[in-house]
């Protein structure tokens, strides 16, 4: 069964990414992008939106964070985030904390430890740039800030179309 | 042998407890304080220290922000902590989200749900103010601004004290 449903995963997302490469080859003359090649500057000083654990394969913990325009927006409810929005996502390996399960008595304490191969991502806001993948830009990096492949950013948008009512961002504010 | 283990730590916890109140008693002339009673302003705009999973009945995943002072004395790698260093732990239900297990094709993301009992602890530097506490104030509040009571605050410091070395601060910068 496990063997099955894997096998129609990749079926799907194999369809929807020849789908979206079609679309974005309709859509564009040439000049459009679907990505960012560049880290945006001074992310790690950007407010907290959220944090998330990804178990399976990811395995990590991360933090998401966004720059005054993400926070805003998210504070406030309002959508579609406005122009120049960038959300960050920073991941790190979900790693026991020995020295915390110590002091807890028992072993329940998971911590980050070293950087995933995709250590950052980031969705950058540009309706116009990147109007061809809902007017966000995909972006995602390694820990030495080697941008991922072109092939991979291409499966971004796919995934994020299905939440096209919340301007294709998953991560909701915690309050 | 888990259940001797068990009576081990309550055994050591107590002792603990009992030889803090005794420390704490001779240490102050009754006008030291070792727990914080106001929510840190701003705390929320702060920038991200790290996050962390917390299985077991705690069952939250957790963001740890710190103020300006913090942050620098972090990255610099410096301590002790400055005088008004402010460390913030916020946390959340550890809950499943079944939107981006959708996305993902299969079970493995968990993002944070409603605030547990205890949603946010502080821990506040100011060396005379907290003599007793190795220099810093412990706070907790539930999602509605009450404070925790001061017996269990008592609870703080003797855990703490087992990183004495690194400032009786548990959590190490996330990068």
């Amino acid at each position: 069964m496990k063997q099955i449903a894997l096998l129609l995963l990749a079926v799907a997302t194999l369809a929807a990414a020849v789908a979206f490469t079609a679309h974005a080859s309709r859509d564009t003359d040439g000049a459009a992008q679907i990505f960012v090649t560049e880290i945006p500057r001074g992310y790690r000083e950007w407010r907290l939106v959220s944090v998330a654990h990804e178990e399976g394969n990811l395995n990590d913990i991360r933090a998401i964070l966004g720059n005054d325009e993400a926070i805003k927006a998210y504070r406030a409810g309002k959508l579609p985030f406005p122009e120049g929005t960038i959300i960050a996502r920073i991941a790190w390996r979900h790693v026991p904390s020995e020295e915390n399960n110590k002091a807890f008595g028992r072993e329940q304490s998971f911590v980050p430890g070293e950087a995933p191969p995709w250590y950052l991502q980031f969705m950058v806001k540009d309706s116009k740039k990147y109007a061809a993948t809902g007017g966000w830009g995909y972006a995602q990096f390694d820990k030495d800030g080697k941008p991922g492949p072109e092939s991979d950013m291409k499966n971004c948008f796919p995934c994020h179309q299905a939440i096209k009512d919340r301007d294709y961002v998953f991560t909701r504010y915690a309050p």
